[in-house]
């Protein structure tokens, strides 16, 4: 299948390489053209223009800073891009998806927009993770060319909007995850304990953390939160341990002062006995009212 | 093995009755002796204090509401510890467990403390994870019953502060782990798309976050944050998507904005090509002044 991208910044690079490995002719384009270097000596052509490297290609893939800059290069490819399927796997916020899409099928193509949650050395890899949104028929068209790029391309949505959502959820949860791990390696460095011992020998506690997604989802999802156990009211003693133990040690408290204070006004509100994805409210529109 | 049990809470029960199954003679002792109802109903012997309580048995369990009241219950049994072995199983800053470990040892007991990492319906299975810190010794003496009251019982450390530094530094992980789903799942709620897909759709990429303890754990044990991929400068534009995006809906920004907090400190510090464990430097003492 004949195949054009736009954009060759790092991940740009891996997967212009990985199609290429694949055995695709492949048409590069970039703002500036010497990254294309090493792809062109691995047998990549060159085009002058989105326009004419749209021209040369059934699947034109896109990969560039933002949505602003997608949007820019996909009107330069303007009428080119007619009877052709764009996948755009620009980051940026969910609204931008909607406005490619608009723009693409107005022109006569069909649209993808997919969301890379892997680095870019893990393109092509069996485990590479790789959300698409759009049209099932046009996923399960291009199926065996998105799963070249990541072994776990999976279709979550007609709406292509929903993998940027799923992209920043995930990327949500991971800070979340990395801040509480730094703010205890802090605590854990400053009493002299290896860190790596630690998530050794807690492993099964840590390796358990994942399960609680598929518990809480269900709580919100049925909006039903009153639990018989690790309810609300029991985390504010654990908290204002880790508050006291961090004062002692000179570690920063924002973090859990900024838990203590979520729990704190749930359990004002009445919240108590409810199981701790009821704060789902604190950041949220409250439920009853959306 | 005789075995005595100070405070009779929702967890102490729980360790009573499971102590009982395994058919332990059971003396227990709780400040309103009412609690100890179901228990002396089911075989235990109710003492009339602390003190009647220590002498009935050779291992004593100590499971009360923070480490004051531990450490008045360990000075009222007194003497009569002496020759038995301590397991104090009381939440708290990790100072208290020196405190009483030395009052402990200095009656002439040996001394355990143990820091439960599951909910009191979870006592007694396979899969409860209870850390224990004090002499290996003494933990290989009793590892049966510890065993008996969460399969994964392990010691952690000759230091009997550790397994309550460990316990904060579960707890830090969760909250940070929980506090990003939630305003994760503020997003997609909002957007309309349920919880629980997507975290059965994410279930690839959410399975693999505890891959990312051992990885970071490694970079700040060998201080060492330079990364090819990564990179803090990488985050920043991913982190002002979900604040646009969180903007956009109405969503509360001060999780994420905390985050971009964080990163941005760290770039104009000139830790912009290093790993986001660099990070820890900011909850913790600095490297190199520690």
């Amino acid at each position: 299948m004949t195949i054009a991208l736009l954009g060759l910044g790092e991940m740009g690079s891996a997967l212009a390489a990985t199609l290429l490995a694949a055995g695709h002719p492949l048409t590069v384009w970039n703002r500036s053209p010497e990254k294309a270097e090493p792809l062109v000596a691995a047998g990549a052509r060159l085009a002058e223009s989105p326009e004419a490297a749209v021209r040369a290609a059934e699947l034109v893939i896109v990969n560039v800073q933002g949505g602003a800059a997608a949007e820019k290069l996909l009107r330069a490819a303007g009428t080119a891009l007619g009877g052709r399927t764009v996948v755009n796997l620009t980051d940026g916020p969910s609204e931008q998806a909607g406005v490619a899409a608009d723009l693409v099928t107005g022109l006569g193509a069909d649209y993808l927009h997919g969301q890379i949650m892997t680095v870019a050395p893990a393109i092509g890899s069996p485990d590479a993770v790789i959300f698409f949104g759009g049209p099932r028929q046009v996923f399960d068209r291009y199926e065996p060319v998105l799963r070249a790029l990541g072994g776990r391309a999976t279709h979550v949505s007609t709406d292509p909007a929903v993998p940027l959502l799923y992209g920043m959820a995930f990327h949500d949860i991971m800070w979340g995850l990395l801040n509480g791990f730094l703010h205890a390696a802090a605590l854990l460095r400053d009493a002299g304990i290896p860190i790596g011992r630690y998530t050794e020998q807690a492993e099964p506690s840590l390796a358990a953390l994942p399960s609680l997604f598929g518990l809480f989802a269900g709580e919100i999802d049925r909006a039903e939160f009153a639990t018989p156990f690790g309810a609300l009211k029991h985390h504010l003693p654990s908290i204002d341990d880790v508050i006291a133990e961090s004062e002692a040690r000179g570690i920063d408290i924002a973090l859990p002062t900024y838990t203590r204070r979520l729990v704190a006004d749930a359990l004002v509100a009445g919240h108590g006995d409810d199981s701790y994805s009821r704060l789902v409210e604190h950041f949220g529109r409250r439920l009853g009212r959306a």
